[in-house]
């Protein structure tokens, strides 16, 4: 990329309000919403104009002829494309930082941290197409003499299953949307993706946008590779679900979202997957030892955890499971006192305030409210709240049951920790739980943890479930509803598989085979020949 | 196993008509079947009564129950079971023989070389199971000194998803029935299964059940871990994939009943994976280059393919697109010659052959009958039929584009290559595509496989799709309706991963993790180790 052409990276002063589709700006015919800074409630410019079901067709029209470029471009090509992504996400830094913070009314150490997974992860998965292990390839050679009958020569490899649309979430403007985890993985996969941003953060999705684009142009990747649309998930989005040149859908937000994009899905001609990561409460398990040896600094240390980022973490502590007792108490009343002592921050939309507020009223009439953080009269401001209950009084009750997004967490006194394993055993599926075990917790751990591999993707000891590593051995996933689709994770190099399928070549002539697949291993990757993982 | 236990191995004068519910036998209260030999419309005995709701009930509660241990049973204990039902099966392939070709009208030889792939399938997953990469072993270690923040300890591993639900073909009364490579690859996984018998052939079934229920003893697994019910899909088919118990389902059969199954198991309060092998017609492609050089080998061979066992094969070539011209014309007089010569075989029901009539019925009209195999008055017979059509009057004929199960196949004529692939570019998903090319159709061969990668599951060159090898590297499956699951295949070693989902667990102590991911690799298998393979 030569100089001239990095001054046309995006500032925040050139927002147009624009979408991008297959590298052409298009301004939307629908309504048009603006930003809000739910610090303020300021008003942010410029408007944003959603677009109709005409654009959805002329972006899933352009991606699925990019597909037919892209899925064949070499690993190395997809890893340098990713690698300039990143570059020209870093390079946006300040603008980025500046936007989304206004956008989010998240801190700026937070955004600008964000911009550096977003960038890390597109790196990762440069890596992983480096490596080469995402192709899957498996080798059984061909038997000519074998009886009763020859065997043929059979090769396996994985391809790209096609466009992929990508919802992004409202509480990562960059790390869950536009260039976040989807998009970085069906990328990598070989699939173009067209992007719904989320209303929150129009202006940190156009700079995002753009930095793709402009990958794309200085990599030579074809234009239709991308496409960025504004609009509701209720039109726009449906549109794009059931649009015909769509293969897969990467989704996070609420469950009613989430099961809607589901729904949809499943009822095309051609039914498609979508990973839809949704809803999850991610209990935390303080033992009876660690209670007893640490209970003060557990009950601190948890509400750190949650009321982190206004608790507007799919991640969020927003149950805790334990025996009842006086240890009990003392982590209760530590928790106690630092929601009292926490002082309020804007949540990331005054509809995310509102409903929050509406879900703590709610709790008020079923759970004993323990402690508030402090009143202020901020807007769309989040007051921290700590709930406590019976576990027969949570068992019977639905409302209690639900994700209460924000940071609100409820504790559930049990009698024994064979009642711990009674609850444990009733919750639906979700994305963490968080065992607090000492030495003498063991046992019980050991039990537990057998109940919380069938109920969570992600199982921690002595730490809390906010903030996820991306990495190889990562699981941000989870059974049915904290996810669609138990099978996969939204975080971390895994995350690829969701995006290919499997194909056998049998006999086919050496100079037609996929290089992956071909003899002679010319990409120099693992492959599995007659069963047996060789780089030879 | 001694001897004296040997003599309980199952033998067809011993059937009972019971279903088998966690090692119990157990006689069904619905209405009550009897399997047919279709070779001769003779009713067999004994009569089997369907199961109900209740039966449903108990064995999934009771498959449940066996998860929390079976889940758990290390990969060597798993494989010694396995390995225990294909030597039960291989020790009662008399029996097998005998009941299965009466119930399937299928030859001896056929039925013979299924006992062996279906051991032999079993015999492959325990392979699989001792060789530990199933497990998707993933360490990233900690890194305490990273700075910004210090990076815990994080372990991926695979669990079995629980119990599964299996609905045995028609078409394979062993391979794909009741120890079929669905139940083989969920047990496998560590998953309980629960096999929906097929009504075309109960004793097999039954005979096979209860060689599964002797391993089940014989090796210590618990009771629930496998049952045996009979019934109709509409009713017992759907209590099973709507019981909330029950995780993933496999299911081979016909597009109406997958179908059927998967928006079942869509509307449930948990949604959850189906794994449908459902429909396609296998196009095949003879290229010029081809054509010209062994036109009438290619007809005659093509013939062979399309006969094998009555059509009766989910890879059957229903289809034959190429060039118009005087090699086409070769092709096609050799194939026509061979239709006409070739004997009605019994197809596999009553309700198959009825069927069958009825899609050739409707073929009549549409396209050119070109031949017809001769005339036969022996019961369900299937008289094989060629027809052919121009490449305009298929792609605007939905009946046409539908798969008729059995031996009927239809040659689309096309102008030229350019629409031999715009008749492709319209076909829905297929199990495989096959391509005929001499090295002169090397460019045109390169051209198809890219548009064939978009559409099959596998491709094969100068071979033919009916025979399905059982490896590492095979793919049985493919887009929609093919299967109503691109990502996986439901043949081969990789069919493991249908039933099994990621886990990650952060920090957790040495002695509660899983010994696959444990520090100094005791299983000694491969795992990812800080994005690396490793053995170490």
């Amino acid at each position: 990329m030569t100089t001239a052409e990095r001054t046309e990276l995006p500032t925040a002063q050139a927002l147009t309000g624009q979408m991008i589709i297959a590298g052409d700006h298009v301004t939307g015919t629908g309504s048009a919403v603006h930003a809000i800074n739910p610090a303020t409630d300021e008003r942010l410019q410029p408007a944003y104009a959603h677009g109709t079901a005409e654009d959805v067709v002329r972006a899933s029209a352009a991606a699925a002829e990019a597909f037919v470029v892209y899925r064949n471009t070499s690993s190395a090509d997809r890893a340098d494309f990713l690698t300039a992504i990143a570059d020209n996400l870093d390079a946006a830094k300040d603008a980025l930082v500046a936007r989304a913070t206004a956008e989010s009314g998240l801190p700026e150490a937070r955004i600008t941290g964000e911009v550096g997974r977003t960038s890390g992860q597109l790196r990762m998965f440069a890596g992983v197409l480096r490596e080469g292990s995402w192709h899957g390839a498996r080798i059984d050679p061909a038997q000519p003499d074998r009886t009763p009958a020859p065997r043929a020569d059979i090769r396996q490899r994985k391809v790209a299953l096609g466009p992929v649309a990508v919802f992004g979430a409202s509480n990562f403007p960059l790390a869950f949307s536009v260039a976040g985890g989807d998009t970085a993985s069906a990328l990598a996969a070989g699939c173009p993706v067209i992007v719904k941003a989320h209303d929150a953060h129009p202006g940190t999705s156009e700079l995002v946008g753009r930095a793709i684009t402009e990958a794309i142009t200085s990599t030579g990747m074809p234009a239709g590779t991308f496409s960025l649309l504004y609009g509701t998930g209720r039109e726009l989005g449906i549109a794009l679900v059931t649009d015909p040149q769509i293969k897969a859908v990467g989704f996070t937000g609420s469950r009613s979202g989430g099961t809607a994009l589901v729904r949809a899905a499943a009822s095309r001609p051609e039914p498609i997957p979508v990973y839809a990561e949704m809803s999850s409460i991610n209990p935390v398990y303080p033992l009876p030892g660690a209670l007893r040896n640490r209970g003060t600094e557990l009950g601190r240390a948890f509400v750190g955890s949650l009321t982190m980022g206004s608790g507007q973490f799919c991640t969020n502590p927003g149950l805790v499971i334990a025996v009842d007792g006086p240890d009990l108490d003392t982590f209760i009343g530590a928790a106690a006192d630092a929601v009292g002592e926490s002082t309020p921050t804007p949540m990331l939309t005054p509809n995310i305030a509102t409903t929050y507020a509406r879900g703590i009223d709610e709790f008020e009439g079923v759970a004993t409210e323990v402690a508030r953080g402090t009143e202020s009269s901020a807007p769309n401001a989040c007051r921290a709240a700590l709930f406590s209950t019976e576990a027969d009084t949570f068992l019977s009750s639905e409302t209690l049951q639900q994700e209460i997004f924000g940071a609100s967490s409820l504790v559930v006194k049990c009698r024994d920790e064979q009642q711990v394993r009674e609850v444990t055993a009733k919750l639906e599926g979700q994305l963490t739980a968080t065992v607090h075990a000492d030495e003498s917790d063991h046992d019980d751990a050991g039990a537990l943890l057998e109940l919380l591999e069938l109920k969570a993707g992600r199982i921690l000891f002595n730490g809390w479930p906010t903030g996820v590593e991306v990495g190889h051995a990562m699981v941000h996933g989870g059974p049915y509803p904290a996810t669609s689709d138990s099978r996969s994770t939204s975080v971390g190099s895994l995350a690829i598989e969701r995006f290919l399928r499997p194909v056998a070549y049998q006999d086919v002539p050496q100079s037609l085979l996929p290089s992956s697949i071909a003899d002679g291993n010319p990409e120099q990757i693992w492959r599995r020949v007659d069963g047996e993982l060789t780089r030879d």
